[in-house]
């Protein structure tokens, strides 16, 4: 590739987000010389690292001859002081995208091309639009058990890969899709308070309101290093912490990046995201809560079935046991929907409060006897009595406040300044929900980037409920979230439906 | 939605394109309230006119406390000058997007949908991802002939369509594929000179190097108006324009910006973005010509005559008469690929100089015999007769100028500032050319944005060459551009295989 061209680097303290961006003078000679226009990509080289970046031509004064402007994200990844030389070049030809496009005519991915592709995925080579196309390939079940193998493989490949001193590593995990369904926070705590070692790394939300690391993180820092998730996990069994810090399965949350704002998050691309994470993160044993509804993200029980054989099968090919457990994914979970108001709910569950959401306690408790009886903790049939006695007990709430603090310091979960409550307009029972509305409602609301924005629901399937009564209270940090939320949730007709 | 929030517009002399970017400051009051962040979408109104654009949030003070700063495309869809208030407020959510993703899921494309997905795209309400997950979702055969029907339509609903004062109105299209094929600067003055009504719109290059439009915009001005469009067919019975500039299906372009990088161009998207176009601009006789050969855009006779079979029943669901032409795939067409080089082959065709490319004469003879005795000027089997004395006479020579000259005013295309010949290595024959390489060489030197970049292809298919003969010049406008075309052209070995 061409090389040799460089120009002295400046911070413009212009964010956007994470993808990179940087801006160079229209009359800039490396512009001339390299043929470079608004929208080319450009490898920038630093030292040792190196990013590609989109480029965006400047026709002001804002930079000096000699100089490229980077974004907070291109900054980031080059690193430097302003004024630092910084070698520009073309990027070499992106050959993996051959193997995506024949993808998307229908060829099979094999192990070779899905290994190429995450390794240019996490080289940070893909553009937005060629992640979009690469997601959206392997979509609506577009990936067969032996593909979804080969991506699994690939995405642990691409990253580092945990070894624990110890002879089984336990691990739960939720397939999501129901709001306020956060049981990891209680699980972890349960299953290590009774010795089984659970390092469990959580993911941001993909299409839901909170994902269990953006919940935790209101309690206590989720962002650890390999070293500092360690020694929480020699000194108290467990963890809960954020695995995109971690670089276990690093394309895992590049692909997440474009799949949020899509909806998408397919059979074959979640097992290869879930296992992956898993496996990377060291864990012999995996249960996997399944919620089944009509409006969860799993709506029957042949599409759970499905899932459920490809997560096992996957899972033998790769040496790792799973156990799949089906829920009811009727309804939301708890009360809270939204990070700050689902940790509110597992706290109340921690510390035995009485008015606290007792859903959400009876599928942390099932769960967490599923992992202990696949763990060997309890014969089969007792890891209900001993999950429930730890919780009881008051164990399990030490414990959580043991692994917060060795996280870095357990902190309170913010409050929203502002809120409004939605009232029924009728007299009767609450006879169906949409989850799906309900989670677009909290995301509108600004969750989970907003940490404290999110929906609080007062009205479970069966409960009667009078003209007036508080069905749902919106939270938002902003009037505007607020006032979006609140536009939408009033245009909704099937949000909560109560007959008289 | 919520709205009311309002800023004073600055142009910021930013290129990102056509993806329209504006610019607030961290500090900004609308960004608080409304809860606006990096990436986020944003609705902005000026007058009766309104964009969406993703939010940059500046962390220093390039803008005033009052200001949003807007980037050129922002500020071209919006128009206004520095200091006007701007409206801001969060776009509507994206229903018809729910429509792209039951697709994925691989539900049917329905007519509604496909509506309300084009409205959309042409509104600019879909953000890049989205654009390129409809894109794939369509691609890989996996739209059906009502779906392409339904698509059609949509793209024609979606911009102007016009009418003509003539009982026939007759066009030509190539599907593509074939570096060099510019037949359509040839095909549209001889049938113009010939009496036949053929107002040509193009598109600019999808995944070539160089579209009709690219290479006759070297010629002549192509983004003309609708009653300029007019003025030139009423003189000259025929024009060579730009579809993009006058809103003729207007989503075809929006998606081509998308198309283009991923290197996306399936059947039903391709038929829907052809028959379109030709709908649109009042067309009632269409030929299309489908090159095969094995490098080809169109790989083998089965893959054309399913093209040619969705060209055909999709055109008569919509009323148009389709003759499709199936023509040798095997080479380039003519010496040069890229637009100013095939603009200098058809001159010397058009010219009839000693030594023009025959290749790219016959095969323009043939389409314009197929479309003059499609519409009626010459008998069955006698059209060719009359093509050919019509280009030997100099009458269509005479007509491409008036029709030049009729568009703004015929001007001489540019010359590459930087060449380089690749000689060959070996003597013998040649017995295989890779289009496809060949055509990713002329994009890598910069074609077509840089209408002089591109490649001269000095060795047709069966020549003997000697060690040391020129098989290619590559021609860039940049000195970094040319190394990089050079670069990936000497690692490829099958480009032009000399065998002895």
């Amino acid at each position: 590739m061409s090389g040799g061209a460089s120009l002295r680097m400046r911070r413009l303290g212009i964010d956007t987000y994470q993808h990179p961006v940087v801006y160079m003078r229209s009359d800039c000679h490396v512009c001339k010389s390299e043929g470079f226009e608004a929208q080319s990509r450009i490898e920038l080289r630093h030292g040792a690292t190196s990013v590609i970046a989109t480029l965006n031509v400047v026709h002001f004064d804002l930079l000096g001859e000699d100089e490229i402007g980077l974004s907070e994200a291109a900054f980031r990844a080059l690193g430097g002081t302003d004024g630092d030389r910084v070698l520009l070049m073309h990027p070499a030809p992106l050959m993996s995208f051959s193997s995506v496009r024949a993808k998307i005519y229908g060829r099979p991915l094999s192990g070779d091309a899905a290994g190429a592709i995450i390794t240019d995925v996490c080289a940070g080579r893909y553009s937005d639009i060629e992640l979009a196309a690469f997601i959206t390939a392997c979509s609506g079940g577009r990936l067969d058990a032996a593909e979804t193998v080969a991506l699994t493989r690939a995405m642990i490949g691409a990253g580092k890969r945990l070894h624990w001193d110890a002879p089984m590593v336990v691990d739960k995990h939720c397939v999501g899709g129901l709001p306020g369904n956060r049981t990891t926070l209680l699980v972890v705590p349960i299953v290590a308070a009774c010795g089984l070692t659970i390092p469990k790394t959580s993911s941001r939300a993909i299409t839901s309101p909170a994902g269990s690391a953006d919940a935790m993180e209101t309690l206590a820092p989720v962002t650890l290093d390999l070293p500092h998730i360690r020694r929480v996990v020699e000194q108290e069994n467990g963890c809960i912490v954020w695995g995109g810090a971690v670089a276990l399965s690093p394309a895992d949350d590049l692909l997440i990046r474009v799949e949020r704002p899509l909806g998408l998050d397919s059979d074959g691309m979640l097992v290869a995201s879930v296992l992956s994470k898993k496996i990377a993160a060291g864990s012999t044993h995996v249960v996997i809560d399944i919620p089944v509804g009509r409006t969860a993200k799993v709506r029957s029980s042949e599409a759970a079935k499905a899932l459920e054989g490809r997560l096992v099968s996957v899972g033998a090919a790769m040496g790792i046991a799973v156990t799949v457990v089906m829920s009811d994914g009727a309804q939301p979970v708890g009360r809270g929907i939204g990070p700050a108001l689902e940790a509110y709910d597992v706290l109340a569950v921690l510390q035995n409060e009485r008015g606290a959401a007792d859903d959400l306690r009876q599928r942390a408790l099932m769960l967490a006897a599923a992992v202990l009886e696949m763990g060997g903790k309890a014969a089969p049939g007792a890891g209900l009595a001993m999950a429930r006695e730890t919780l009881g007990s008051g164990a399990a709430w030490r414990k959580f406040q043991a692994i917060c603090a060795a996280q870095g310091g357990m902190r309170e979960p913010p409050r929203a300044a502002h809120t409004h409550v939605l009232e029924s307009l009728h007299k009767g029972r609450v006879v169906a929900i949409d989850n799906r509305q309900l989670a677009q409602v909290a995301k509108l609301a600004g969750a989970p980037k907003a940490a404290a924005a999110g929906v609080v629901f007062h009205a479970p399937l069966g409960m009667a409920v009078e003209v007036g009564q508080p069905l749902l209270t919106l939270h938002a940090e902003s009037a505007g979230e607020l006032a979006y939320a609140l536009a939408f949730a009033e245009s909704q007709e099937h949000l909560v439906t109560v007959q008289a």
